[in-house]
């Protein structure tokens, strides 16, 4: 991308404005493309994107090539890189998607009044969905398809290391959504080198819906400051393991093992421990031997530091802070309540585990701590669209309003009354 | 209230801090009280107003004097003043609330994944939610109710007109509260005169989840500019009644003529008239004339001036606009694709009809028409919480995302997943 030049504020405004309005124009038309011809869509770019992995990885390599020269690091070079299996990955992630029940025309309620009116809410597409991304090419088709599985029209303005990889895949979409007939406006990449398009294409609320941002904080908070339309926010993850007085041992160890180092780059991943005082003496020295094996240094308070010598002291800071690598903070608790306030305190309201065999003690967790999503004696990385079920995702919401958690293609609906009468008026 | 004085910076930002403080205190016990008691709170509330209701007018009567004294408007007057009978009916809306399943835990998804996690998706509160509207002191009830049914606390800004009538009902509430053993501060009114406390409050982000406004423009538009938190929007009514080229043009006369006449001044009433041409000649000098006797003015397009003697020409602005009042805007389109077109174009997505006889017709209208309650062969008046069957509302949400149309018990809440293992990690 570095070799095209940058357009003029004028041109940009009005390529902006053209992308806009043509993905309104898809929205509209797309209102009425029955779910099965959408689904089938999604499955022929399952099938291209199968045919050109060559190609895809072809382009993967170019972007990886000139990332390697920019100096991106190692963690961003694992997840802009394809291989054969990656891509496999991408297409099945696709059909999972076209799996899905269409959420499109759903009756969510249904009542006759006693004047005889009709009421009826129906699930129905936002409409223009604008999707602002760091670089990760899979989360270019997962985006698509969740759009196109709830009639959504989509504008993608993914990370420019990525940029080669997406345009490939976004073609391989668009020759699908002709070989079925579905608008080829309803995926669109924005894909001048311009950083400049964002925040004209933030200020277009009369033909885009609502945006989601998903990457660093910092390109959250921009974009949620300069949207002019509603914004869905996929925020940090300080996620939170709790291991209760009553915890099985041998199961926390693993899922907090797990939580923290299966992948340590990702929103997911656990980056604070809790632990009950009444198994911290047994559990603390374990945990600390089987982080320290993958390298994890851990941030304590007293308790933690006292049972840990290899502990550095924790704080307010540490507690608070998304690590996504190998650190993790830890703080010992009195009881089940102290836990609760702790995550409420310092979670970031993405995921928060239990670990308990007490089914009292998980639902009082359950309710009490506010989080998105909150996992009973199971690791804080299935919070994933695919793991829960919804196919694939275009974002975990860590907003309380609209979504809430991974985002499959139901988050990406509204809702629209329908009322049908015989001549009521009102008196 | 212009008899208190305003309090000093520094501690009107302590009065609203503990105001917010104390409300996300009571949200966090509410989330444990059984909505059996939460609804036998708002029972209470009702039997409390019903036996006050010399007290409850003898404020309003206060309130009213001020207002006259102030020179508010026929209009607002009306909208302030209560009476036996509107005091009934505001006892009764409580009930009506009371009576609706109470959404707090309810599963919304549930299944069991190949690996053998149960993910469930469970309905919980919103939190703390703020609450800014104008004077009508019904809605002090009402808004308290919803948020009593659906376990969130509320704080209630209202307009200072109102202020003696709101805070006589907040003392009758504040009785049932305490009678049914649910926090007192469930429930907080801000009182004071300082016009800065909104300001104020609306920095709150951490301790409020959701502010509603709910008013005229200017203050939606405030309110939206300065919030730090999700803001749900009650905004303009600029609502149409199409009439088809199939309709019922007996029905539509009645419907047109309610929708615009019944109550001028609220936002689901009509305020512009689509007619299809085929019946434009036929229905156009019917309907003016039933409007004339109304005191309603016509300003349409050239068709609708040719038809119509007493007509004027209506601009753009016109079409765009929310009269409130004996006026509206009329169009005469040449098809039902023009009609939908026209209604995307300056309706404000909060009521629109449709009149026809052809099912087709009423199902693309709706379909079609961005708005968040359709109505087919029904006044537009009908947009209302206890028409609709919600009990009552706290507002018309006219934004798409997280609830469009009334909003009730269930509009505020946000869901929770509960998923549940046996030591699951992910591989």
């Amino acid at each position: 991308m570095t070799t095209t030049a940058c357009p003029a504020p004028e041109e940009l405004e009005l390529h902006c404005r053209q992308i806009a309005e043509r993905a309104r124009r898809a929205a509209q038309e797309l209102a009425t493309v029955p779910g099965q011809w959408r689904a089938a869509a999604i499955r022929a770019a399952a099938v291209r994107i199968r045919a050109d992995v060559a190609g895809i990885l072809a382009a993967n390599a170019l972007d990886m090539e000139a990332a390697r020269a920019a100096g991106v690091g190692a963690a961003n070079l694992d997840r802009l890189r394809l291989d054969g299996a990656r891509v496999e990955a991408l297409a099945a992630g696709l059909e999972a998607v076209a799996d899905q029940p269409d959420p499109v025309g759903e009756v969510i309620e249904e009542r006759t009044r006693p004047n005889g009116l009709v009421v009826r809410k129906v699930r129905v597409p936002l409409g223009v969905v604008l999707f602002i991304y760091e670089s990760r090419p899979n989360v270019t088709a997962d985006a698509a398809a969740v759009a196109l599985g709830s009639a959504n029209a989509i504008i993608l303005r993914g990370g420019t290391d990525a940029a080669r990889s997406s345009r490939r895949l976004v073609e391989c979409i668009h020759g699908a959504l002709a070989d079925t007939g579905v608008p080829i406006a309803a995926v669109q990449l924005v894909d001048t080198p311009d950083r400049a398009a964002v925040g004209r294409l933030l200020g277009m609320s009369d033909c885009i819906d609502v945006v989601i941002p998903r990457g660093g904080e910092e390109l959250v908070r921009r974009v949620a400051a300069e949207a002019r339309m509603p914004v869905l926010k996929h925020f940090t993850g300080n996620c939170h393991v709790y291991v209760d007085a009553a915890a099985d041992l041998a199961m926390a160890l693993g899922i907090v093992v797990n939580a923290k180092c299966q992948r340590m780059g990702v929103c997911n991943a656990a980056e604070s421990l809790v632990v009950h005082r009444a198994v911290a003496d047994r559990f603390l020295p374990a945990v600390a031997a089987a982080l320290a094996a993958h390298g994890v240094e851990i941030a304590g308070d007293a308790t933690v530091c006292r049972l840990v010598p290899a502990a550095v002291p924790a704080s307010d800071a540490d507690y608070a802070r998304e690590y996504l690598g190998p650190k993790i903070s830890a703080a010992v608790v009195d009881s089940l309540d102290d836990a609760i306030a702790h995550v409420n305190r310092f979670g970031s309201r993405h995921t928060d585990a239990i670990v308990t065999a007490d089914p009292a003690a998980a639902e009082r967790f359950a309710a009490g701590v506010d989080t998105a999503v909150v996992m009973v004696n199971a690791s804080t990385r299935f919070n994933d669209g695919g793991e829960l079920g919804l196919g694939a995702e275009i974002g975990i919401s860590t907003d309380k309003l609209h979504a809430r958690g991974p985002c499959g293609t139901r988050e990406l609906t509204t809702s629209k009354y329908v009322v049908t009468g015989s001549g009521q008026v009102r008196s």
